[in-house]
């Protein structure tokens, strides 16, 4: 049997790992991290980084090639799935070459925790070896968000709405809404909102050496950030930001 | 100066604990453990024990009796409001007592994380002392949930709503909603739904050594879990139960 332990690396600083992610990775026969292509240099490191600071047997490490989905297939839920199972199969070959015996520890790293808009289960559904799955739970980029800004998350007893720039810009304000986190934002999709009455606690890089913060009505601080955050893309290559939206008539 | 740092410790398995926690516990001077009254020993008991290994030096715990809600106070909102005055003095007094210079770093030890539902950052606002509050992240209740039953939280690309028992009981269904995680519910507020068409995840103690879980759909798992959660309530005297909610009808 093949233990595949999914563990939560927290979202860029490398102090966001539990106890029990360590362990974890200690107990692994071998840790799988994948390359996800040129402007994810500085992720790859922090797992680097990670794994140089938390495995001790370097032979236990192996980097792979992650496959590239294939964006021009106008059928945007089989261009996923099909991508789903490359992976699936960089991961089987991986296993294969280096747990010929198939049987032992393996840990795959996960940006943030594993269950938060994220795959790596469902591709790990599409193993086809005798595999237990075990997840680690890790820091999400919510969590570091609200601490970053030292806010709650939630207003006392209200509701609190988590969802992605594509459907905020689709589908505008979510129905009775107090609370909103908007994450895989590619696009500051809260430019399509009315901005009155509305507050805005953004944050780019969140928790790594790069880490950008502004808030304030978003009147005010949206145009700030659409500036920020082009700025700070084109000097990075890349950049993952995250958002949270309040009503300001609210106390919070 | 004083530096206050609220820091999650997660949910009841004292893995959860971050390296950047354990850091800023290793660098309190002072570090204040509530007690929460009798049912809540066990909680109580995990605090010790997470103090116990991650401080060397027994002289800077202080535990203190948490003041207790006035639960008879007709307006909800105004018995909130005094209970927090009420813990935000006694910080204060034990902060005055043990850091009589008034500098030097605080630290307190939130459940889960200071973001989710949990009033520490608003208590921590009422201190009529020089401070700087500092946010450490920790894993929810919400992570350990989804890690124990290895389940994602969304489906792909749709959004999560997170709410609480009252609201689930007293609005139903949230309108458009895919997901729907909900805590803080003393009274399996799951009751009051229609049951055709959802399928539930539930976990009680999740994390910890009593843990709990059930899952399937609500109709048939619904009736088990009021049935567990009650005997589980009366065997421990106390329980902490979390769970989610998604239509059946669509693929994860
Ligand atoms: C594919 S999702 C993965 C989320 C991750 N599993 C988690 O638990 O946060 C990537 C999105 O998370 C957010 N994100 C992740 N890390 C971040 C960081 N360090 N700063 C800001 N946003 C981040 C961004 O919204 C990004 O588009
Ligand atoms: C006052 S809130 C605090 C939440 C905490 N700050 C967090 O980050 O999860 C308490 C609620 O969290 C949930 N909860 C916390 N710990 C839990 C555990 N170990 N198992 C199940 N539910 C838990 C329950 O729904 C409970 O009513």
């Amino acid at each position: 049997m093949i233990e595949l332990d999914l563990i939560g690396i927290g979202t860029g600083h490398p102090d966001h790992l539990t106890l029990q992610a360590i362990a974890a990775m200690r107990a692994a026969d071998l840790a799988l991290i994948p390359l996800k292509g040129a402007d994810k240099d500085d992720l790859a490191g922090l797992r680097r980084d990670i794994c140089a600071r938390h495995l001790d047997d370097g032979r236990r490490i192996v980097e792979f090639q992650m496959p590239q989905r294939d964006a021009a297939d106008p059928d945007y839920r089989r261009g996923v799935n099909l991508w789903h199972d490359a992976i699936a199969a960089s991961w089987q070959a991986a296993i294969r070459e280096h747990l010929p015996g198939l049987s032992g520890r393996v840990a795959l790293l996960v940006w943030g925790d594993p269950s938060l808009y994220d795959s790596t289960l469902r591709i790990a559904d599409r193993l086809e070896l005798p595999v237990i799955r075990r997840v680690i739970p890790g820091i999400t980029a919510i969590q570091a968000l609200c601490a970053a800004h030292a806010i709650p998350l939630n207003r006392v007893g209200a509701p609190i709405q988590i969802t992605t720039g594509r459907r905020l810009r689709d589908h505008g304000w979510p129905e009775g809404a107090d609370t909103v986190v908007v994450m895989l934002d590619g696009d500051c999709s809260f430019r399509h909102l009315p901005p009155d009455g509305l507050q805005i606690w953004w944050g780019g890089y969140v928790g790594m050496a790069q880490e950008l913060l502004d808030h304030g009505p978003l009147s005010l601080a949206g145009p700030r950030i659409v500036d920020a955050r082009a700025a700070a893309r084109a000097a990075h290559g890349w950049i993952m930001d995250i958002y949270l939206l309040r009503r300001a008539d609210q106390t919070v």
